[in-house]
């Protein structure tokens, strides 16, 4: 559910029901899952959204796998229990193994930890880490 | 700088040098960045978060350039200077290209956008994502 | 439900119950929502949090319904479920659209989006948007 | 700066050019604030993010001054410094007053409060807050 | 400096120095910090503001040293530089030993990691910690 | 439940069964709580978090209660459900009263407010607060 309800494909228009059929093709899938049905009821965001994240989730200079352990790591961070869950479910369908799941999770924890050191010891950035870095100096 | 001052080494006690020539020599550099000198002032959470963090950010399920992106990824989502200055350090460091700078920036910007859609828009999470996940079926 | 249940009216010491006649005097209503029964447990705190907000929320400079709409992007932004369904539903009864909502949940994406790739890249602030602004020049 | 410094006008891409142009063209000024000069190193992100935007923050159901409140209410929130200066300084020249700065600060501080005692409290959803909501019942 | 400058003593309105007087007759010193000065620009949340802190901030069932670590520890997990600093300066003004400002920031850092293996493990809340705890069974 | 499930004591590895001892031992309870059977999925992080925890809640230069206090503070700042129902429990069982509570989290809402208006403010650090501070002029 949503507040406004989720919008089922037999209902969606076609601007919608084509970004659902685009969804389904590239997943290889029949199941639209909620987050995209409760969007709907903006075409233009859902458009937008789908085609951005269709674009950014695929094959780059980072493989597929690693974006969804990324996703995770701001998922958890944001404590958006959706957003862990339906990526968590994402990453081991993409072949997280049950190992990299602990090791991601010991990252964002320790991560959370120490970001919080340097904050609450008021710790000032070392010069040699300021930018510009020198993958500048070409 | 920290509220402490940073502790250097030849200002160090024992038990503090030898976590930094632990460091320096994990590290190979004969450089002991800000974190570590201003978390001195306590020896017991300078060894403990060193020796967690050697132990976790090696080679694993997981390679130690990921690691070094999820925690760019977990330090940009918290708003951690310091930890987004080393960390971006660390990973040019270790391999990252200018490439994989941009997409890690670049999902990292989208996750914490569709994390609020789905919040925004109170989506519940599918049946189909909720735990236990078929890995438990053993 | 909250820690220490929730206190209903005819439960209400005197100094509750004035401020439950308030809320329900004010807003024309007999209903009183679950958040003033749970901080009513704290009357200094359940009289001071309803004078701020009624004096807050009323018209000024800004007008009501543009307050609600601040609400809830400070909830989605902040992750409270609670305060998101409220809030969300105060500014239906005062006179949100559906299309105010979709654009209301679109740019609270956008800058959520936005405010992590200006920090990962770290940019530092222009000279011009830097205090004071002209607004000071009089 | 930034991590890879700011990309000037004359060192631009013809791609990134055509964003300058059109943000200079668009905004009516001859200044490109270093968020953009940043994000061009990724010149896909940026075309994205300034398309994406100029579509969103200019008229529709909320007025382009209400969206840079909630702008600044979310970048408040996210404690993003660079966004709070720079969509504060946008805010005044679309017309904020003193008085709607004012509102405006205090109205995000009051939100981020109650968020926090909602929470501490473990206060329910009331029944009559979760969706679906009346709008839905056409 | 802020946004509208700082209101200094000797430039404020009748109702601002009042305040200002009161800060100062309170705390024993000549000295307004910056916070005073920035939110000054609106009396009533000034006033407001000062008169919840001192009655909250006093004795009270917590004693005033412990409220200082509650907000330090607030502070830094919203990473809130000036809060952090002023909350630590205040702290050790009001008898908080180094000993202690170590074990704060450890515990700050260790709950901020346990939080996040709490969410990214998704565990449900066990059955006796959910609400109403023993307290209400009188 | 968890991702991965909840690791029973019955179904627990020896070195999981340690852990599970230790907890229950020092905490003189036959329960282990929920969290500590999820992340049993990764026996050096349940060894390492259990340690650690033990080593810094018990009575040091900050009594236990007040530590609890904290991580009160931090969950809540955090919107970490399950942290905030254990810990509210382990703060009720280790001597917290009504009383307590109330100001605690009248403290936590308030911290988190004028963190924000600082923040909005874009009020800078005053020169006496930035370290270092007195404390190391020895």
């Amino acid at each position: 559910m949503s507040t406004f309800g989720l919008i089922e494909y037999k209902d969606a228009s076609p601007a919608v029901k084509a970004v659902y059929d685009d969804i389904m093709a590239t997943r290889k899938t029949d199941y639209i899952n909620n987050f995209w049905k409760a969007i709907a009821h903006d075409p233009a965001l859902l458009k937008r959204t789908w085609e951005d994240l269709k674009a950014l989730m695929g094959p780059g200079a980072l493989d597929p796998l690693t974006k969804e352990l990324l996703y995770i790591a701001v998922s958890v961070t944001n404590n958006c229990h959706y957003c862990i869950a339906s990526h968590t479910a994402s990453a081991f369908a993409k072949g997280m193994t049950p190992e990299m799941f602990k090791e991601l999770q010991a990252v964002i924890g320790m991560a959370n930890e120490t970001n919080k050191l340097v904050t609450g010891y008021q710790v000032a950035v070392d010069a040699r880490f300021q930018p510009p870095l020198e993958i500048n100096k070409k």
